[in-house]
């Protein structure tokens, strides 16, 4: 690290994930030196706030990273696909929050809590996992360390900011115009989002799953570099602005009683263990909203299966489940010294 | 039947289930020669339309049912307890949406697509499954039909309608509330409702699971007549006005392929296929409504186990899920020549 810290830039500052970058790098007082705001050329001389003064949004291009040492991606997968290489060229860092490099076996996909190991060997692209992704795994890493994870069945409840800041407004947009009595029809989404449930995120693949549902396996296997995991997911979007939740049944390879769950979860890192149902106490999106942890509840033996457990799991899906996580990864590398200022 | 029909009562009138009861005779024009019905003192006075005519709500005594000869209950369990068998001694059929009756050996768990047989040994009370039940049941019949299921695990996305309207009302201002910018504390939940996911429905057992995650599990286990087959549910209240939607996992006993499960739900009687993702076709709650039949979509072959199939149940829960269901029910004491007029 040099003397005064790094040369931050965050690309889609402009977007939900981005915004919150900005936000995470000064809560977290993340050494940075100076920091360019990217994004594209219609976001263009708006500002952000960093550290109490105004900081204005660039155009990225080609150019944009030469002073750059580290650079946080979160403007969709086609400008990673073409921006991260190029600034990786040019000896800028990058943590990419799209799908685009994630399942690239040169390309670390890394959680921090749950498998810092994987930074080591980085090529200056570094992957954030799939938000829905990212909470499942600090949760159940516990248990997978202590007895092994055959199977995973998950079913999640997203909310609309994984979307990005024009689902907000459609959702809002909905909620206003049934207030008032009028329909206001779906751009964003497919289908009203306001009083619905959609079982669609991301496009549908050959097998019929999403590609948010596949997400969930491939990266868990990665993650977890186990691929003899067992996953199923079924991703749906609920009317929350904020945070996602996930109902999981686990099947464990070996026994572990609902007490020892807790106990392991009560000392993971990155968890908060919420889990007294008779007091009406278990994870809520709108109590994780704004939270950097992720929290668990309901944990029951399952007894439809030999060593089953079946938890909830929600976290805010804009910080763990993108922005914190990125930064996260950013304060890992420097802290091994794999960032150089 | 006589001549003119049959006397019918609904108990529990002036409640969402009650209303639609009355709803649903008219619509699907049930043989009704008079109409009673009846409610706490303090409904007493209120009318319900019904064929044109206000017919008025009576308070509910022990005198309520000697010239009643079916009565659908819908007023909570307490009161079924109390006034089904003074109705059932009265020679007055009850079809109760209560849970009081549910697991009583001696009472028939009747969904009429599921298990019609069940009624013919009634003893004057029958009772209406819990509202998740029901879709569930009606979507697996066939898969149970041709090979048998081993296991289910469900996820629910349940409306606060299920809950009554009170429920109804609470999410309706917390809305409102939400779009004026002023906060409307809970009083039916123990949290907001409006854009929040609450797994929390009915109390707490010792097990962990909740009540309503148990009605799906001992409730599932009798309609199918089946004790071996494993259930595992998590039961969520979201956000949504009308209708619940189910994430399934199924292991079968034997193969169906993804194929084979759609030729066996689009011939099954009470469902409805919806199931063209790429033309972003599922069912979703928001079209259920005012249906009453059980929607299915999002079929996969569930990759992580052995014979495993996903899909997605979407029902209105106080037509099919309560409603309907109890009507059909009644129909089918006609049909069968198990109901005397």
């Amino acid at each position: 690290m040099s003397e005064d810290g790094f040369r931050v830039a965050v690309v889609g500052a402009t977007g939900a994930v981005g915004n919150m970058m900005v936000r995470v790098l000064e809560e977290r007082n993340f050494p940075v030196k100076s920091l360019k705001l990217l994004a594209s050329a219609r976001s263009a001389g708006k500002t952000l706030s960093f550290r109490g003064e105004e900081v204005p949004v660039q155009e990225l291009t080609e150019d944009s990273f030469r002073d750059v040492d580290i650079a946080l991606f979160s403007a969709g997968a086609s400008v990673s696909r073409k921006f991260a290489p190029l600034a990786a060229s040019q000896g800028c860092v990058v943590v990419d929050n799209s799908s685009a490099f994630r399942m690239d076996p040169d390309v670390p996909l890394v959680v921090p809590e749950v498998n810092p190991q994987a930074l080591r060997n980085h090529k200056k692209i570094i992957a954030n996992p799939n938000c829905s992704t990212i909470q499942m795994v600090v949760a159940l890493k516990p248990l997978q360390d202590a007895v092994g994870i055959k199977r995973i069945v998950v079913t999640t409840f997203q909310s609309v900011s994984g979307t990005g800041k024009k689902a907000i407004f459609e959702l809002e947009q909905q909620v206003r115009g049934w207030v008032e009595g009028k329909a206001v029809p779906p751009s964003v989404y497919p289908h009203p989002i306001a009083f619905n449930c959609l079982p669609h995120i991301g496009s549908f693949l050959e097998n019929g799953f999403s590609e948010e549902e596949m997400k969930m396996v491939n990266e868990t296997r990665k993650i977890f570099e186990d691929p003899d995991i067992q996953v199923c997911a079924t991703t749906v979007r609920v009317p929350v602005f904020y945070g996602h939740s996930e109902s999981v049944n686990v099947e464990l390879k070996g026994l572990l009683t609902v007490e020892e769950v807790r106990r392991l979860l009560e000392k993971a890192p990155g968890v908060v263990l919420v889990d007294n149902p008779d007091r009406a106490e278990y994870p809520l999106p709108l109590n994780a909203e704004g939270r950097d942890e992720t929290f668990v509840g309901r944990i029951r033996k399952d007894p439809s299966v030999e060593n089953g457990i079946v938890m909830w799991i929600v976290a805010d899906n804009i910080r763990k489940g993108a922005a914190t996580n990125a930064v996260q990864i950013a304060e890992l590398l420097v802290k091994e010294g794999l960032l150089s200022g």
